[in-house]
C-alpha cells in the first residue's frame, strides 16, 4: 500500500512504537496518585510536557495542555475562551475556511448568544489581515484563523493577524492541527493566545492532542472534574499516547529540517510530472505559502471519489479531502471559498506526503492517476461534450 | 509493587497489552477514510463498539459513543442532555456523593441558568429513592445518580431511580465509570437514557471511555467538528485505545462470575482479619450493595496520607482516595455526606483489589498497615490523649 493519504493517517515513527509499547508493558500508573507508581507516571507525563513544549516554544511546559484529539482542543480553545472571557464581549471574528471543529465550535456560540463575523479569502486560500482588522468590533473578544489548511494546504498570515488581534485587546487563537510538528510553529513568534494542534500530524499517536494556551490567558475547561492538567483539563490521562506525543515532538524538532526537504522534493517531483501524466486540472492552494506535504488537484469533469477507488484497487490511498468530513456529500467549503466552481470541487484530489514515502511513489501514484482519468473521463459524458467543443 | 489501588490505576490485561501492541504495529487506518486502510480501520473501531455493546447489553452498537476517558463521557451526558433537553425544563436532580466530574459539569449548567437539587445520603453513602421522587419538580429535565462509589464502594439504587425518573418523563443518566465491567450493569435492565463508564476500570487502557446513549434520546456533542462517531463525538478516534477497551470488554463478559469471586474473597479475608491487625477504625459503605473491589477504611488519630507514604515504601500502592481528587487538600465530600467526622475522614485508606491480586496481597498488606499505624499513632497527640483518657 502505498500512503498518499497522510493527513488522514500517518505512521507511527519506529521510535515512537517501541516507546508506545514500552509504555504499555510497564505497569500502568496514574500521574494523579500520591505513591511510588504514580510518581513514575507524573514523570513519564512531564517529560513528555516538556518535549512538547520545546516543540512549539512554548515559555513553559505548564502552558501545553495534553487533550485527546485536535478536535478537543480546538473546541476547548474556540469555546473556553469565548466562554471564559465573554465578559469584554460576544462577537468572534473567524475565516471562510476553518475546520469544521472550528465551525461547529462557533455555530455552538451562536447558541449561546454570540456574534461571528467570517472574513472571505482569495483565489488562493488566503485570508487578507485587513479583513480581519476590518470585522473587529468594540464587542470582539476572539479571532480564530487556522494556520494551516487541510485541504488545500494554504499557510495564512498568522503572525499578522495575531498582531492585529493584540493591537486591539483581542485573543487570538489559531487551529495548527496540521501545522503543528510538519512545519516551524513557534507559539512566542506568532504571538497567538491558544494554539491548538494533534500528535498523528507529526507521526505520533491519534487520540492524543495538545493545546498551548499562553500564561495568564483564561479559559474556560471544556472537561469539568478532577485536577488534571494543572486544572484545565480533567480526565485520567492517555499516558501510553502522552509518551509516544512526546517522542515524536522530539524526532519532530531533530528532523524538522530534512524531512521539509524531503517532503518540498516529493511535492515539487508530482508537481512538475504531473502535466507530462493528465490535462485539464487545477491546482489548489497559495503555492508561496503552504503546507510542504500537501497537493490539491482538481480534475476536470470527473468525481474525485471515483478515483479515490480506482488508485486504492491498485493499492494508493488518496483522499477527496479531509477525514474528518469525507462522511458528508456536500463539496467542500474550502474549496468553494476560494472561487472553485461546484463540478471542479467535487473533482478534487487530496495527496499528503509523508516521511515514508519516495520518488517511487510518486511515479507509481502519476502512472495510475493517469489511468484512472483516463479510464473515467472516457465514460463522461461533460467530458465528451467538452471535448467536441 | 502490590497495587492495592486499582482504582487509580489498572494493569492491562496480557490479551489487551498484546492487541494494542498489535494495532501500534500494524499501518494506522482513519476508520473516516474511503480507502482499503481506511475501511480496515473502521472494522477494528465497529468490531470494539460491539464487544462494548455487549458488555452492557445495548440494543444495538449505535447507542455506544467511544470517548477519551470516563470524565469526558460524564460531561458529554450531564452537559449535553440537559442542554439539548433545555425545552422542558432546567432543573436537575443529583446526589451528595458524585463525583467530580458530575459536580463540576453541574455547576457548571448552573453558569447557564439550570438549578440543581441535590439529595443526600445515609451513612452507608446510600441515596434513598424516595428523596429523588420528591425532589423531581415540573421542569426537571434530567436525575443524575451514580453507580457505583468510587471511595466508599456504595452501589445505588439506580433501577428504582431510574424507574421514578422514566416515570415523571426526566431524563436519568448513571456515572457507572467504576461498575461497567467491574459488576454486571445491563443498560436496558437498567432503565438509564445515558451510562458513562470507562475503560480501565475492567483492565483496558486510560484513554478511552465509552457513553451510552439510548436510541432516541437527544444529547448535544461535547466536541463539535466532523462526523465521527455517528455525528455524536467529533476527532479522530484513538483506535489503538478503543481496540484495547473492545478485548478488555470481551474478557470482562467472559469472566465477570470468576473476577467476582476472586474479588469477593480477597475483601472479605481482608475484612476478617482486619480485627486481628489494627483497631479504632471504621468501614465505610454499604455492606449489603457495595463495589467488590473496594474497602474504605478511617483509622482513628492519623492521617491517610502518611500511611499512603509508609506503605509505599514498603512497596505497597494504596490510595487516600480517588486519584482524581488526590490533588486536592479537603476532606472528601463524599465521607463527610456520609457523616463522617471531618478528623476521620482524612484517616482514611481505600483499598482497591484487582484480579492480579492474590490472599498473600492481604496479609502483607495487613501486616505493613499494622506497623505503619502503630508508628503512627505513637507520634499522634490525639491518639496518646485518647489512650490516656
Amino acid at each position: 500500500m502505498i500512503n498518499l493519504d497522510h493527513i488522514s493517517a500517518n505512521p507511527l515513527l519506529p521510535e515512537v512504537r517501541e516507546a508506545m509499547i514500552e509504555a504499555i508493558r510497564e505497569p500502568q500508573g496514574n500521574p494523579s496518585s500520591q505513591h511510588t507508581m504514580g510518581e513514575r507516571a507524573a514523570e513519564a507525563l512531564e517529560r513528555a510536557r516538556e518535549s512538547v513544549a520545546r516543540l512549539i516554544n512554548a515559555s513553559a511546559p505548564k502552558e501545553v495542555v495534553f487533550t485527546s484529539c485536535g478536535t478537543e482542543s480546538v473546541n476547548h480553545a474556540v469555546k473556553g475562551l469565548a466562554l471564559a472571557n465573554a465578559g469584554r464581549g460576544r462577537h468572534i471574528v473567524t475565516s471562510n475556511i476553518e475546520h469544521k471543529s472550528v465551525i461547529r465550535s462557533l455555530r455552538w456560540l451562536k447558541t449561546m448568544g454570540f456574534q461571528v463575523t467570517s472574513v472571505p479569502v482569495d483565489a488562493r486560500g488566503r485570508v487578507d489581515p485587513a479583513h480581519v482588522a476590518r470585522a473587529l468590533r468594540e464587542d470582539t473578544v476572539l479571532v480564530t484563523v487556522m494556520h494551516g489548511n487541510n485541504e488545500i494546504g494554504t499557510i495564512q498570515p498568522v503572525e499578522e493577524i495575531a498582531r492585529i488581534a493584540r493591537d486591539r485587546g483581542v485573543l487570538f487563537h489559531t487551529d495548527a492541527v496540521d501545522s503543528v510538528g510538519v512545519v516551524p510553529v513557534d507559539v512566542q513568534a506568532l504571538g497567538a493566545d491558544a494554539v491548538s494542534f494533534a500528535s498523528n500530524p507529526f507521526y505520533g499517536p491519534t487520540g492524543v492532542g495538545g493545546l498551548f494556551v499562553r500564561k495568564g490567558v483564561k479559559v474556560q475547561p471544556l472537561l469539568d472534574g478532577g485536577v488534571q492538567e494543572n486544572n484545565k483539563r480533567a480526565g485520567t490521562e492517555n499516558l501510553v499516547g502522552i509518551i509516544g506525543m512526546g517522542v515524536a515532538a522530539d524526532l519532530a524538532r531533530r528532523d524538522m529540517n530534512a524531512r521539509l526537504a524531503h517532503l518540498k522534493d516529493l511535492r515539487e517531483t508530482l508537481l512538475r510530472d504531473l502535466p507530462a501524466h493528465i490535462d485539464e486540472y487545477l491546482i489548489n492552494g497559495d503555492p508561496e505559502a503552504s503546507l510542504p506535504n500537501l497537493v490539491s488537484v482538481s480534475l476536470k469533469y470527473i468525481e474525485g471519489e471515483s478515483v479515490v477507488l480506482m488508485l486504492d484497487e491498485e493499492g494508493i490511498a488518496v483522499s477527496t479531502r479531509s477525514a474528518c468530513a469525507s462522511g458528508s456529500l456536500r463539496a467542500s467549503h474550502v474549496l468553494l471559498s476560494t472561487g472553485l466552481e461546484f463540478a471542479d470541487a467535487q473533482g478534487t484530489l487530496v495527496i499528503t506526503f509523508g516521511v515514508d514515502n519516495t520518488g517511487e511513489d510518486v511515479e507509481r501514484f502519476l502512472a495510475a492517476l493517469k489511468q484512472a482519468v483516463k479510464t473515467l473521463r472516457d465514460l463522461s459524458p461533460l467530458y465528451r461534450k467538452a471535448a467536441k467543443a
